[in-house]
């Protein structure tokens, strides 16, 4: 069968299993992911026998450090996904929930709840835990997946998807309802993303450019997810020690993520008490700064920051800082320059927290707090699919939730209009 | 200057004005709608003057009269528009309305609120009325409104806007909050679906054609509106009074809707008790039928259905009907070929009431009651932007809230990771 016949086989499996899933109880649901994490650590040795064909397939292919340490496993790794898998499964069941009845007049109610979406496409690169993560959400919430993972961990991949359909088919769940799509090729993402007969919604996670492709090609409705130029301004009447605090932990506590401060607003008035040492910490974690003018009044050494600089996620030790004049020109740079992800204010003022959280227009908008919160684990929803930076369906950390849709049930007794 | 830079110029001018919006109080926007009801009924002989340029138009196109009539303004329609645009003033405001707060251990307080989704491209056809409550409803949910209109109805729309801009602006609403799109060229439609920089999200009104090119094209967001191959199911146990009452209403109230039953599903048991009378019924109010060959028993002179006629819409006094087996036949039958829009089941047994609700994938799935009632008035929302037949971000009629999203604003004192 041709590369395009493949996949919309699987798809059309997956659309068919959805509907089964759907109404599924919790129990057989939550049954299913125990056995499928019991099987996860059964296979360790499997998982890991592949694993290094990935990592010795990018060793040829010269993958940088950082990329090489995102794809390796270990047993504490798997272990890791398969308590994932676990924790999970003691997860509420959000299908099947009421979110509101209204009576109408005539006699009608009308209950809205809530039902999965039905087929999750999921377009990913390198980790494979994404692999674990994204099967076991979309089984709780009763959706079926196609995944389609990156080449560099095409083999653990396939492993970690063939353990856990296997384990899940033996546990009762509709064949179908997993799948991995094996196709390296771009072009099995081209299909993917004009399936809107049987997918029903793509969800990309990954660098910009894959968010890019499929937001530009898909005709399946997407929720964009990921990347993040983040800032934070620390006002005039900032507590400035907290302020130094929440910023070096905001740009070091893992600067690869994507919710990561890249650029740094520093309110004129309070430059000279604040900056200088702000930069000395920074230099002492090997953080390269890029400042405006008015910054590099307190070090020559700090290179000059371009207009590129503004918008640039870089995902790594370096931090644009620029002085305001005021909190409006702080603000308006933000809504300029983000990504509507996540923006903090470190101010004693009321007005101006106040004044911030409204006018920036962004997913999560902090005040006296580390942008690094944006996180669906630390929102307390006990998962987290990715994180969204559009408006439509769900904005800011995605958990189960995310992955439903609603469904209006009306009972009548022979109401017509 | 080229079409393509004046719709960017308008859509860029939307964007801006959306970022004044979002903060504006109820009170200034319920304002601005009550002058902009009273400016339409001050220049409803500016209307009627354009409107009659389509209508001549139109007649000169060979527009159809279901068309024209559509297409008609009389001093009656515009002072309904009016009283259309006072009503959404005096709907409660879903901007600012705060849907949850979770306090997390470590003492960060995350409140989830709704805001305005920012810039809302409405591409729809011929109506006249949509430009009215379009625009009402983007100024309340605090969203700017960019519209391209059907060619049919530009002079109509024109005037409208005209009117409803100066008043809106008057009434110190952002200028650029509303705009037009004159162009009628294809192209224009084009050049929108690609702003993803300016345009939050796009909403099709019309017909299956337009709403094909929209999702086909458009990389920005869409809400897909509309379609509707809704069925009804007499099962074996119904009350046949109410299930030919309901029957009736579904089909004859108001053909041309997307809500009106396009397929009549009868369990075989009570097909000799039911189908002969409600075949009289319907012939008595010029319903041409297409039957399945069971259906064709009960009278010789019905047309035999064809595979094409259980997925059309007709739109029409048209009505394909099928004899099945079982509630399971008839619920794989619905899956098969509807669109998911608005499905129901006469019946008076409780399992097969709540199995057909459970397994009927559509936006509303009724027992005991009619179709037509899948309408954002009907359910009480008070307005009616259109009625969404995917599943992500709304599904069903969708009023107000279906134009917000949400944003989360974090309190802390200080929280690092």
């Amino acid at each position: 069968m041709a590369l395009k016949e493949q996949i919309e086989e699987k798809a059309k499996r997956a659309s068919l299993a959805a509907k089964k899933l759907a109404n599924l109880s919790v129990n057989s649901k939550n049954y299913a992911l125990l056995v499928m994490a019991d099987a996860l650590e059964e296979h360790i040795e499997k998982i890991l026998l592949a694993n290094d064909q990935d990592l010795a397939n990018g060793v040829v292919k010269n993958l940088g450090k950082p990329l090489l340490d995102r794809l390796m496993l270990d047993e504490t790794r798997i272990k890791a996904m398969a308590e994932g898998l676990r924790k999970t499964a003691s997860l509420p069941d959000p299908i099947g929930e009421g979110i509101g009845t209204i009576c109408r007049p005539n006699g009608l109610e009308i209950q809205k709840v809530r039902v999965p979406l039905g087929v999750i496409g999921i377009i990913y690169e390198a980790r494979p835990n994404v692999t674990v993560d994204a099967i076991g959400l979309c089984l709780k919430s009763g959706n079926a997946v196609l995944l389609r993972g990156g080449t560099e961990a095409i083999k653990s991949n396939m492993a970690i998807v063939d353990i856990l359909t296997a384990a899940a088919y033996d546990a009762g769940i509709p064949i179908g309802s997993i799948d991995f799509i094996d196709h390296t090729e771009r072009e099995a993402v081209n299909v993917m993303l004009k399936l809107n007969q049987y997918i029903d919604v793509i969800i990309p996670r990954g660098g910009a450019g894959l968010i890019k492709t499929v937001v530009e090609n898909s005709t399946v409705p997407v929720i964009e997810t990921g990347t993040g130029v983040c800032h934070t301004y620390i006002d005039e009447s900032a507590d400035l020690k907290m302020a130094c605090e929440i910023a070096l932990n905001a740009k070091i506590s893992r600067p690869a993520v994507c919710n990561t401060m890249e650029t740094l607003l520093v309110h004129e008035k309070i430059a000279d008490s604040f900056l200088p040492n702000m930069i000395a910490v920074l230099n002492a974690e090997s953080v390269e700064i890029r400042g405006c003018e008015k910054t590099r009044v307190y070090n020559a050494a700090i290179i000059q920051a371009t207009e590129e600089d503004w918008s640039t996620e870089y995902g790594d030790l370096i931090l644009s800082v620029k002085v305001v004049a005021t909190i409006d020109e702080a603000i308006e740079h933000i809504n300029k320059y983000n990504t509507k992800h996540s923006e903090a204010i470190i101010t004693k003022d009321y007005d101006n927290a106040r004044k911030f959280q409204k006018e920036v227009d962004a997913a999560a908008v902090y005040v006296n707090a580390s942008t690094r919160f944006t996180d669906g684990f630390e929102f307390g929803f006990g998962a987290e699919i990715g994180i969204s930076t559009q408006k439509l369906h769900a904005r800011g950390p995605m958990g189960l939730e995310a992955l439903t849709s609603t469904k209006y049930l009306i009972c009548g007794n022979g109401q017509i209009r």
